[in-house]
């Protein structure tokens, strides 16, 4: 049985070009038919496409692959990589796509070998030509050492995933990595970031809230934080955006103050 | 030879959330490949969904499941169910998704279980951590009392799911419940409510035809009433958006007067 | 195995019209699983449904299936198709969505035959009730004879879909087919069509640009055209819209100077 695939893409899906990508691995074996694809990435929006990336993650099976492909450089001389990682492979452009994926996972049991493009790909479409077809040879069964040489340095990283600590450990600075079809703006801040301890107050650019909340229905009015389904702290409304009523807007920074 | 799932939500396909669905049945059995979604359902909008759940119980096969997922709710004391009836399985938030469903099917046959919550579900996303994975052991096998305990209760149905007759019998009174990607505002009155009587006028607030159509390729100009292809009256105009010339908005009550 | 099945409609993703698709293939076999679909042709646009047709069939492997439904003509009496070109197989209502498909293949490998129509099929949706069941025997082994009977006449072809060639080959004069999710202007003109030679410059209503890349990443600024990965020229800027900086419309006229 093949490993299940995954697109994450900026593709849209009113365009042939996500299509494209299941149509390439059924080139590598029809057999392919565990696929599913989220492609509503902002276009161009790596750091977007990271947070997805590791939300679909922690749905998937161990084995499964993940193509993401956010690729303003396609063409260029921007390296093509394929890790494992945390269970799972993926593949992608190396521009920081693979960030949480890579740094989250265990240091022991992480690698990331650079793909080969072939000389016939076209020069504006490595989904169809050189990300798809190489994760359908992961799914159909060969490793990663099939697809390209190891690579010494990691994969890049984006800057902004991590949220930093300041003021001896009370302060959070982060930023909106995602704001979801819901309208919740989601943080690179992280639950685990928080090290058990409560969020006095979230502020961004011209807003901020005090109240914590565990789910939607418990917001009452106005805007609250709570812990999102991939772990991140996200800013939300109840029935409507958070930007509607002065939430903050994609690359936003945040900064939380910890309870003592 | 698993069972057919389709989704049936309002997540957006923008979002991780629909592909985590997929996911999550894969970690259930990453054989289950005959996937479908619809995730365009308006954001909450409980009767746009069991509109559409019925929709594509017409196109489905004995034995199917849909996973319906608007749940605003979720995280709160509302009920999760699996329910079969009309032949298909559907789990969903005990809200009023599968109001059609059940509804409209055969009393003798259709019964309703309330299904357990793993107590390590997220609180904000049910879709991935409770309905995918009791769609995912209905399709691959596992009946209704393998996942929880049947209730004497119905599941909850709209209130506004059905049209109501008056003026003896010559009046219908309904909604539109659902306005497609044509800008067809699909109504709440069946083909069947009219018990073979023709259409004299439909009148919403600030509108009226009384032309009635087969196809969309008849409408000369102007609004017209026709039978879509799930049974439903629909408003449409020819080319465009029904709104867009002056047809009712979604949620707009409707009423149909009769020919004697 | 089955062959693969690409739909093509213009019925958006957020309705179930999409999804009934799926669910119509497995009414003839739930083991039809090698699906895809992109639902994004502008409504009732024959010259986009076409253009996306022939994108999706360079991806896809040979024996593969389309169903293309874009079909405002849907209930009256324009005929239904099947066509077997370029080692592919489409079914499509016969208004001109398989033209490039059909025009641009081997004249002695392709052929045409006209779809019969089941009494019992909805007036408003054919793709469910005779395109993807069509698509759905062709992919479970039966060839286009057991699904309706030959034609003699081609099927019809787009007007506007073959750019024409004027002042002694030194111009092209085409037509935008399709804008996609980045807002690059796709147009009538192949990279085929040039013969070899370079573009001077492009115009359009407007509009004009004589700076000839590679790959989007070349463009410093401004726009500029470059041959897409379907083979036709594209009028593209760098990270955003071409519409937004001046270039061309949806079914805008364009015209190539070649050089000498």
């Amino acid at each position: 049985m093949h490993a299940p695939i995954v697109f994450v893409t900026d593709f849209g899906a009113d365009d042939t070009y996500a299509a494209a990508l299941a149509a390439a691995c059924w080139r590598v074996d029809p057999g392919l038919t565990a696929l599913a694809g989220m492609h509503g990435v902002p276009p161009g929006d790596v750091l977007a496409g990271a947070y997805h990336v590791k939300a679909i993650a922690q749905a998937l099976p161990p084995g499964a692959v993940i193509c993401a492909v956010v690729d303003p450089g396609v063409g260029s001389e921007r390296r093509a990589i394929a890790v494992e990682a945390g269970g799972l492979r993926c593949v992608a452009p190396d521009n920081g796509l693979a960030s949480y994926l890579w740094a989250e996972s265990d240091p022991r049991q992480r690698r990331c070998v650079a793909l080969r493009t072939p000389p016939e790909a076209s020069a504006t479409f490595h989904g169809r030509d050189v990300f798809a077809p190489a994760a359908a040879r992961l799914a159909t069964g060969h490793s990663l050492d099939d697809l390209g040489d190891p690579i010494d340095a990691p994969p890049r990283l984006c800057e902004d995933a991590f949220a930093t600590t300041a003021k001896d450990q009370t302060e959070l600075a982060g930023a909106v990595c995602a704001v979801d079809h819901f309208g919740n703006a989601i943080t690179t801040v992280r639950a685990a970031d928080l090290h058990g301890r409560a969020v006095a107050a979230v502020e961004w650019p011209g807003g901020a809230t005090t109240t914590s909340v565990r789910t939607y229905q418990e917001i009452a009015h106005g805007l609250a934080v709570l812990t999102g389904s991939a772990g991140h702290l996200e800013i939300a409304a109840r029935g409507r955006a958070a930007a509607a009523i002065g939430g903050p807007q994609p690359h936003d920074p945040v900064r939380l103050r910890l309870q003592p």
